[in-house]
């Protein structure tokens, strides 16, 4: 008995506005081999969002917590709340064959990178400077504070691009989506997973 | 004014009977920015095989004095004939924003590789020793102690499989053809080339 090709984990990094959240949820929706992992988080939950599915909210004291048990993979504050990743649940998935993104910031990727240097990581670039204003102010649910806040924060994070293996700029949705597919198909074609997937062929071949 | 993004260069190897050529056939046809590299070899034509298209045929004397002065990226003798790789062409090709694709062995990977560690190399399995074995026997231009000499040169060339960076098996053509250009797409999105191509939204975006 052949135990499962191991899946890849995926980071895909990017400044609010570049279209990350619709990116990862069109991509899930076309490939039930794909799961995005679920962080914790100690903001409040927005309007819509479901705890366990958007994220796991929880306290800051728990939070802590799992901070001390060891419980996550990579762990960020962003001002004053927390975010972080839970190992465990990474694991069992990649084990099963999935490939697992992670939604997370460049702190993030910079501490998964160092755990786990095969990662493949993914930033996404907005098509300009107007469309991104664009995007995050048709959000219309922050003051214009909030909105000046992201744009810098926009910025700050996008300058974190070139720490990443592939960039792409969303500026046609579809062209985008089959952008990151071409990645996350490639990565499963790499030597390591072959070698595993093929296994019985290349034994035979080479008989 | 900006300079063309530099194209990718490919290795594409594969024992006989893998279906490499009409692989890179069909990939050249659907892509025009796709080249293939043509060869220099010392061996005679094969009905059909035109000078200058599927290779540029020379003598051995001709041959040996374009390796005195340098001009090849890569060369290896295979049984009694010579095979090389015409560096300037490459290099024309990859400038003007063009993926160039080397239809070489594994001696030539390697030659390559050294010389250029950013090339990326992909190796084509059959599916099996019985469809490998059937596809050498209908081309019925050999004969059988020819075929049993490819077959061993088949299995002697695919026990380098894992010099490779990708391994594809082609099994359904067009599946295969479709994983080679996610292989070749993923590699357009990686940042040096994304970091050149977007230059100004960049500069924008991080002004």
């Amino acid at each position: 008995m052949t135990s499962q090709t191991r899946g890849n984990l995926f980071i895909l990094s990017a400044p609010s506005g570049a279209g990350k959240s619709s990116l990862i949820k069109a991509l899930l929706e076309k490939h039930a081999d794909i799961k995005v992992s679920v962080s914790h988080t100690t903001r409040s939950p927005r309007p819509g969002e479901n705890n366990g599915e958007h994220y796991h909210f929880v306290s800051v004291d728990e939070f802590k917590a799992l901070i001390d048990q060891g419980d996550f993979f990579e762990w960020a504050q962003v001002f004053e709340n927390y975010y972080g990743t839970s190992k465990a649940a990474i694991e069992s998935q990649l084990e099963q064959g999935i490939d697992v993104f992670l939604d997370i910031d460049w702190q993030g990727a910079r501490q998964v990178r160092e755990l786990m240097p095969s990662v493949k990581t993914v930033f996404i670039l907005p098509p300009s400077q107007a469309e991104l204003e664009n995007r995050l102010n048709n959000r219309g649910q922050d003051s214009q504070e909030v909105i000046a806040g992201r744009m810098a924060e926009a910025k700050s994070e996008s300058s974190h691009y070139d720490e990443f293996d592939y960039v792409l700029v969303n500026d046609d949705f579809d062209t985008a989506l089959m952008q990151l597919e071409h990645i996350v198909m490639a990565a499963r074609l790499e030597l390591d997973a072959q070698k595993h997937r093929h296994q019985s062929l290349i034994a035979e071949l080479l008989a």
